[in-house]
């Protein structure tokens, strides 16, 4: 993915297109004072972006693309596998505080819950935990699997999902994590192999963004 | 900022750069079998990307500038108020219980503790409220002051710093969220006014993916 800053003879283009389209490229430089030879890199660019259509003997118009949209692949193209983290998983049976306990020593935000097959069955967060806490449950006696979010209402991703649809998904359910499932639905099975946080997603930001 | 797939072409001409540097366009158009004037704009992007440097009657080299870096300003320049969400806050002698049930009426991860002349004093997360409940505290007596994460220690942001540098604190602090502050220090007054999460991060990012 390349990532350019257009400049300013470049956005001043973009604003001659839109107010004059179809517009020619002699007409372009003769309003900026410039030869077309000048121009020439600056209309590749901004045909190589989509930005601007030229039409053969017409002109130069404006697409109206929406810039954002012109993401290169290498984002798109990212992997839940390249960035998962590992699993924190606990049997239904353990008991919320021990849960609670597993949660401060792995320092995690959410705790995905297996079966006796080690099969996916839930998850729990943070906010369940707290919401059972004050709840006056009894937590050293009430199993996880009492509280827990169970499947098939679990939000999952598989490992060669890419991470925009790993953040799509943590948006539009509003979770803190997700966990990664290689599933055989042939077998019933579907064991939790990592997960991908807003942590995760954060760092990446951080990535693109050159830090 | 415009963001852009390289074509194979433009690819191989920044291996062929890389191989044979320095090498003049003729050179380049040769061994790609085509006309200087089909590489022109190839090389007015590569160039201007800052892939390729070209030195007049020498030719192109290869600067192995880290693609990734090349991230236009528009991300960079994302600032925290365009972006920060509404806080929430409360007084640092209301109890635990209460600010329990405040963080699950506003749904945040985090809430922002003032003292009596409205400044921010200090910062609860889920995490803390968890440790509290389970560690024998009686929440319905105990004042959040008790608990809290108290200033200096909070880390803030300021609504005109960047995102980028909201997220790298949130990274670094290892916290949910980050209180935005308005800061009098000459009149000792630190206002909150918003807040930017993990949430807000991951949105950020779909966003630049184009979703």
């Amino acid at each position: 993915m390349i990532i350019i800053q257009l400049n300013q003879r470049q956005q001043k283009i973009i604003e001659i297109v839109k107010e004059n389209q179809p517009i020619t490229s002699e007409n372009i430089a003769s309003m900026l004072n410039v030869t077309r030879a000048t121009l020439r890199s600056d209309l590749a660019i901004l045909t190589m972006t989509g930005i601007l259509d030229a039409r053969p003997k017409v002109g130069y118009f404006y697409t109206g693309v929406n810039q954002i949209n012109l993401l290169g692949n290498d984002i798109k193209e990212k992997k839940v596998e390249d960035m998962m983290g590992m699993p924190v998983v606990v049997k239904k049976d353990v008991s919320l505080y021990d849960v609670i306990v597993e949660m401060f020593l792995s320092d995690v935000g959410s705790i995905f819950i297996i079966d006796d097959q080690e099969n996916l069955c839930g998850v729990v967060s943070r906010k369940d935990l707290l919401k059972a806490t004050i709840g006056g449950l009894d937590i050293n006696k009430m199993p996880i699997g009492m509280i827990m979010t169970r499947t098939p209402n679990v939000v999952t991703v598989k490992r060669e999902d890419s991470i925009v649809l790993a953040a799509r998904k943590i948006i539009e359910h509003e979770i803190d994590s997700i966990p990664v499932v290689d599933m055989d639905d042939e077998h019933n099975v579907t064991k939790v192999i990592g997960r991908i946080s807003k942590t995760n997603i954060t760092k990446l930001f951080l990535e693109i963004a050159g830090e």
